[in-house]
């Protein structure tokens, strides 16, 4: 049985997103995909759409790059899942908004206890390079390992994926 | 006794080279050096030639930068085991040409159940800092990404090492 | 118990420096905070303050960006523990007044058998990222690298955090 809350984290093509997939498959019931990017064009649209082509007909879709806690409350199920995919970007487009990234981060968390059915979270390890030299990178860094350490004390299992290969960090 | 084909995944300065030498010395029988990176200068001839020395005489060498799934098909052997360092460097040398990286792969990974014998393969996990702002790099990055998770898909034995130590990926 | 020398490996925010705190407070006896960061601004004596302030009576401090071997000698204590926060920054310390980084490995892991009591250090893994562009980066990536698997290998106890989690690379 899955988690109420799971956390995936691992590097960019990492395989992360697909083993939040089959986890999200390996349980009965509908499989519900939560978008956190924008669609900004054409191009990324047709990408977006072949990837739900992919993910098959027990899969529906939601999108929602900014009101994650609301829109995660109102979606859950209990004979279902949700994937929310991923926080990286929900953190970009907070900044970008220059909304209050601890402040958004404490709403996420405070649903977790009434959430109707559990939901995986996949998100990006982006601290283990040398320090960016861009000022904003550096803070994208540094509210990236916040949010994930925030998330990861909340979760109860939380997975470490490489090269599509999960490591155990938390089991429940 | 080792997996038939294993792999070795690490950061840079890592010591994943110096774990799979120790992996593959832990057999009996030769041990063959798979080196993919090209000798560029008189300076990195030297380095080269260091590093043959230092691992003494029970390692022969093979040096072939692109043609990874003809020359290893063509060295492996039964009672004694192949290196590859490294797949990334394999990767760089493709990229550098125009080669179709998705088609070598697949190339490489259809010789697996045919090798003759045992093969460890070291690459480069470069997917966990910030998004790299040269385009170049981020295309590097996602090839890497996909390289080893397809790898690692094939392989029986994964194991990531940091700081010289692994931490077991897949086991057979 | 504590083993003599434990590393504590982990990105930035990872939750790296927290873990090891807890890991030191876990123990009876006194706490020594062994502060490698040099203050170069009010700003940064007013966060490093803070920072005192929020680990508690419990915790002394002492401050030394440059002779680490002597002094952590020095500071031990049988019935207490240090905690050296952190190597990376050290490192940085050392490569800026062009000091010799292997001599000053060897100094410090020369002391490790001679210590009154156990000690803690956290450190950076920064390897995992794209090659830097820029060559100091490049050279500071190489021997953080090398000085994580020279402090590995003297330790009894290694442990890899991610997002606050502990992955146990080497127990005693």
């Amino acid at each position: 049985m899955l988690a109420p809350v799971t956390l995936i984290l691992g590097g960019a093509r990492s395989g992360k997103s697909r083993y939040a997939q089959h986890l999200a498959e390996s349980q009965p019931g509908p499989c519900i995909y939560f978008a956190t990017a924008e669609i900004r064009d054409e191009e990324m649209a047709d990408r977006v759409d072949l990837h739900r082509k992919d993910r098959g007909p027990r899969w529906s879709t939601v999108e929602e790059p900014l009101d994650l806690p609301v829109t995660l409350h109102s979606v859950a199920i209990a004979d279902g899942v949700v994937l929310v995919d991923c926080l990286t970007l929900w953190l970009s487009n907070l900044m970008e908004r220059d909304h209050d990234v601890a402040e958004a981060t404490e709403a996420l968390i405070a649903t977790f206890p009434a959430l109707a059915g559990p939901v995986i979270f996949v998100s990006n390890e982006v601290g283990l390079g040398i320090v960016p030299e861009n000022a904003l990178a550096r803070r994208f860094r540094d509210e990236a390992g916040r949010l994930n350490q925030a998330i990861a004390a909340a979760a109860q299992r939380v997975e470490f994926v490489a090269a599509g290969l999960p490591m155990t960090l938390k089991a429940p």
